[in-house]
């Protein structure tokens, strides 16, 4: 392995991570799941899709659920930083040999479809509508208080080629796993200056691990473990909570009515300065999952959302299974 | 000054703090904000009256709030462990020549009425009604999440007399404020085993200077005060947050809507074993006032609830203007 | 079953669980777990003893280790009100056939060794030397900052001949776990009024599960998991964090260098008025155990420390292994 | 006024806010309060000079005490993305008759010293020595455990003149305050993605008001009160604990040995989105500077630190002394 490298003057700039498009078999008890035992904020509701966002949130939606036979994913959306952006990305794909779309999407400004070097859908915008921000309205909070989309995880079978897309658009990579012959099994990259927008992890993939919400505090973690007790989704919680080595966060992973996962986790470190080295642990460093505690579910480990239309592959990098059940169980 | 001693065979057994009556002018405006601004579950409520209790309670009522013409405290409750102790109450009130009286309260079992020795009027009873428990419901949850009733505050022309009456009935002083001269300025006294089920500071009285419900955390005190700030009553809160020297309870203080006085706060330790001897503070040491932080509001030192129907006097001991002037701003 | 009735009357009052009593292999060792890993206030220590107390408790010691070849527990201590009520409880047992014995114990007033029902080593005193409370010094707290001991959970083979022991002293049961044919697995009791000074539940018995000491706060708790992971304890967390059904603890459990289990929990409610009745749960309701997330180890449920001396003997009720198996894995 | 307007293709790339220099003038005392009180980390110390960071920072300082006879701030710093940046910006400079000066610092690359547009001493620089971070050794966190610094703010007599200076830079205003005929009275500007890396208010300067480190919860900021009352600096917090409302920041704020002001808060909402417009607050809003509680202290409002050797002017804009008195004691 060589750890691709970061382009650091990409042609156009991507700032964030903005917003996952989700389908639901049952809008109105996804909705609430999402607005009672998560605690997120719902900008907009109609017979089809509902629009939630998090409480420091000014744009019209991070969360968008569509009424839908099946549960999957539609798309992941990344925020570029002017409409000038899309232009240039636009070009940029086509020269590429990527193939990207205009859509029209409701509430966005234009938007920019195509998909990721391992199959992941995406999409670009530059422009939101701007609703009330939530922050100051602390009669509201509920649950964890979510505040904002943070990052998504996606299980993939490749995490090289994934990764190397992204460091060519200006993503920098801050931790990754890697095995002791170099091969890598995950990669936590970042735009916005802390630890991660977007990771990418060796599994069956594309599929959508999950998506991610910062909390303020430790309290209001444990204040959504304990209202998910108390509506009646205790056991939709299938890790944490616990402490990431990697990344340091503070944790806790929920699944929702379709299952789609929904981790809750305290802001990670700021990463900005260009003198900090990627962080390397070893995958079988058991502390790079958990600094301590027990151990994940199987049902993390193994389960994900499924992208619309997308075919899934099996990994490259194939897990010994014995290796693999003694990371699992190393502590118990 | 020589310390009241504590009579540790008295001869019925007062448990706890139980609730307090008041009254206020527009009681809509009361409820909403001791649901939403504090977070109080609202137990029942009619037209003339409102019975509120903490999460975790179990009877049926720990305030009580009244419709009135003036905003009084009518009755501050104290509950014994047996309705035998009620009996055995009565004989020994009447023969210290106590005069008290029965009276027949909803949703409480026998209630017996009596004024202390400063005037604060009483009542006594060994049962309620049971209503369920809200402390798993953790969807319901807002504001501060207060927990349960803990202790209320007297100001009193006298603390020494006052507090005769309370060790004669087995209540223990865990600390109290003194001068140089030995004169006693404020006494906290317990029977439920922590610091403290009612207090009795120097000042005129008897008035009623707050009422107290406990908090679990940190986090549910600072949240209670963004929410009174987001629902309209950021300036009811005239101290704190802050750290008492004494009993070491992290503090804040909020005025209800009709200048009625509520302390929400996190608990304070145990004091159940015998071999501790009452602290002592000096009543000019800042810290025991509070370890750190801005000094109290006039508000806070010279404002409190009358008790209806009670005269109030002139407290016994007077405080140097100076002195006191410099008490308050030792800090700023 | 029926359930045991309280003695409301009971001869002598005891008052609270004090201190318990283990040895330990390597003192160091175990001296840097508890100072640096939980936090706890070592008050002195020899070569061959060390005493250990919370945050803010005021008496010498709540935890002994001693020095020793093998790792158990020696005694769990009782607190009683005064003096003479060691007599009357001496009195009291003889009258019963239960043997018990005067021992000097440094740092203790007179102190009472006898066994209970079920064979737990217990020692009863009314007095401790008296040592600086370390509350107010809060640059000296480290990690969850325990404030003081609370109670002790026992594994025995008949719980409901220790509860009826218990009863008799005029414990109080606040909940209890029993099977739809009634058989009685598990009791929590209290003399303290709150949920509990001491418990028993159905195993292979006597063996101490864990003691435990209160944390005042969610951060606590989570902070003092991050500093097992820190120090290399990591993995000495063989449950939690989580939330109890019963009681509405907040958890974690540690184990100590020796295997010891401490749990580290935020307080639970006020148990005092005699109108509420003991909270019953079913031993198959996987709430009981947690509201929500991840099941114990194998671990937390079949370990625990045998006492000096006590044979250990097979429970009267047989889990059926499928049930239990079902029971542990409800969740996952 | 017209609200300076930010230069969005900034020839250089500011990044954040680095370090700030500051004398004592006793080393020792310094250096105690800011690693015990405050819970910083102390990276290097010399008889002359110390070198402090937060925990989770991995540059060599971020806060640099020297002795002298004085106690002034020297500079405060300023990184920019790479090497290349300082070039540009000399030469920037140069072309706007600004005066900057290479400068040899010890632990950081390159550094380039210069006033800003009202008097501030600044220096920039693109690289540091890198250190362990100290994030996940927990068992070290003392205090407040502050992360990372995160903005300073000044006093300036001219706030429009001093803001229009950073927009030229690219940086961006979030919040800002104005009276009613427009004059600008104070900016929050931003560079890493939320709402501030510096502040400009006015009032007679240019000096410091305090600089700011973040801590991840409202526990940990309690804890940093609380030992500041056990380490005998309770009086040394001039404002909070509060919630301001212009950033959302809670917030408290300490006087250091040499009354130099450190404030911890917990960290900000993200502002990174191009249509989000600065958000106005009146001057005479009393909840643009707290949602709820107690005014600050004279100290705070006029109180700041002098910078060396830099004239302090009196402000453009003269607060009317009714007005101010009444918006400081609006709420008491």
């Amino acid at each position: 392995m060589s750890l691709p490298v970061t382009n650091f003057k990409p042609q156009f700039n991507i700032t964030r991570a903005s917003h996952v498009v989700i389908t639901a078999k049952d809008l109105g008890a996804s909705c609430a799941f999402y607005t009672e035992t998560i605690g997120l904020v719902l900008t907009e509701r109609t017979n089809d899709v509902a629009y939630l966002r998090g409480l420091e949130e000014i744009c019209h939606h991070s969360l968008v659920i569509r009424r839908a036979g099946a549960a999957v994913c539609e798309r992941i959306g990344l925020r570029v930083m002017t409409p000038d952006d899309l232009d240039t990305a636009k070009a940029w794909f086509d020269r590429q040999g990527v193939r990207s779309a205009w859509a029209d999407v409701p509430h966005q400004g234009r938007t920019l479809h195509l998909d990721d070097s391992v199959g992941t859908p995406l999409e670009f915008c530059a422009e939101m509508e701007v609703v009330p921000r939530q922050l100051q309205e602390y009669h509201t909070y509920r649950s964890g208080s979510p505040q904002r989309l943070d990052h998504y995880q996606i299980a993939t079978h490749d995490v090289e080629t994934a990764t190397r897309f992204y460091t060519d658009l200006g993503f920098r990579i801050t931790e990754y796993t890697a095995s002791d012959d170099d091969a890598l099994w995950g990669t936590w990259m970042q735009r916005k200056g802390n630890t991660h927008d977007i990771v990418f992890t060796n599994g069956r993939g594309p599929r959508l691990h999950h998506f991610a919400y910062t909390v303020n505090d430790v309290h209001d973690l444990i204040h959504a473990c304990d209202t998910a007790g108390s509506t009646g989704f205790g056991d939709c919680i299938d890790r944490g909570p616990g402490r990431h080595g990697i990344s340091n966060a503070l944790f806790a992973y929920f699944r929702d009515p379709d299952q789609h996962r929904i981790e809750l986790f305290t802001t990670h470190y700021q990463a900005i300065d260009m003198e900090t080295p990627p962080l390397r642990w070893s995958v079988t460093n058991p502390r790079r999952s958990q600094l301590w505690g027990m151990p994940a579910s199987r049902r993390w480990f193994f389960e994900a959302t499924e992208f619309a239309g997308k075919p899934v592959h099996d990994p490259l990098l194939k897990a010994d299974p014995v290796t693999l059940e003694s990371v699992l169980c190393a502590q118990h």
